[in-house]
């Protein structure tokens, strides 16, 4: 069992974000919480989870015609937004990230299976997201996920090349405790839960 | 930052099991799991995740005709087999879980608002079961996730009313350390992230 102050710092009392203090985002900030997270697992270690993390004004200015307006300010605010998205186009890497079995990339390959692709990339391209919110948290940072936006403005604006594709947004910070909202009530056990 | 004990535990050096102690997994672990993998967020606080953890012997052998030939010895072995599935009526549970606006349930009711229920359903179904691979790990188990079985034959034999969609399975227990595969090589920043 990791000790209370893990398990607090990545989920009893770690709160989703709204608001920022004045401190930014290191490089090596962001290489730690890539570290992190990568080592998470997915599918015959297929990573589809691609990160763009926008923290210039340039970069924020690009994103801000999708996002929605209950989402703006504090995006626009905070130290990164990271985009999280996921490439259609993983098994490409495959002979390097599985490379005991070169051939599992034919099994990827083709028109014909593009609706696995879609399913696996979609699947583990979002556990990948859910590895970085986490690994965010683990850096002793705050995280900020929201859906609230335009994908397909998204897509178009980072992702012309149309083989990736944007899952959620996340910001990153940290996080000022003044903004964040009460902690809203999960489902019981018995509700999300049986064992059989 | 949490501490390099629990860095390890969840990121580090967690890796995914493929082999089982004889060490049987209790109801009380199982609910400590969900305790923790419930706090992480989801999209208007939808949780849609749904967990069915098989433990007896008659609920691993209704899984058996499910699993792809490489992951049956494993998964029959576990002591726990968690299917990780999703609800694609999360939307009932809005009024309780969402109770300063329980209007919300109404932006996803209705058949012109399945193909939203179901996105909503996947991203935030699939982030509860990377929640869920970081709680078991946090507790002190090992994971074993899998998306190598008949979802279809799944959804049949455990969620017939048709709303609940299985998504992946996730083996529960100590792990075996001499049944670990060699660490698969990572994308490295530079391949999956790009910082603007």
């Amino acid at each position: 069992m990791i000790d209370l102050a893990a398990r607090n710092a990545l989920f009893l009392e770690a709160r989703t974000q709204n608001g920022w203090l004045d401190q930014p985002v290191t490089d090596e900030q962001l290489r730690q919480i890539y570290q992190l997270a990568s080592m998470g697992p997915t599918a015959a270690n297929t990573q589809p989870a691609r990160f763009v993390f926008l923290r210039s004004r340039e970069a924020k200015e690009r994103l801000r015609p999708a996002l929605t307006p209950g989402n703006l300010e504090k995006t626009m605010a905070a130290p990164v937004t990271a985009i999280v998205a996921y490439d259609l186009e993983f098994h490409e890497q495959l002979p390097k990230v599985f490379p005991h079995k070169p051939e599992m990339k034919d099994s990827f390959a083709g028109e014909q299976n593009a609706s696995k692709r879609q399913t696996v990339a979609v699947r583990n391209g979002t556990l990948g997201g859910a590895y970085l919110i986490m690994a965010i948290r683990a850096v002793g940072l705050g995280a900020g996920p929201m859906s609230g936006f335009d994908n397909a403005a998204v897509d178009r604006e980072f992702f012309p090349e149309g083989t990736v594709k944007s899952n959620f947004l996340c910001n990153i910070g940290v996080g000022d405790p003044a903004k964040v909202l009460r902690r809203l009530p999960r489902l019981s056990f018995e509700e999300a839960c049986r064992i059989l």
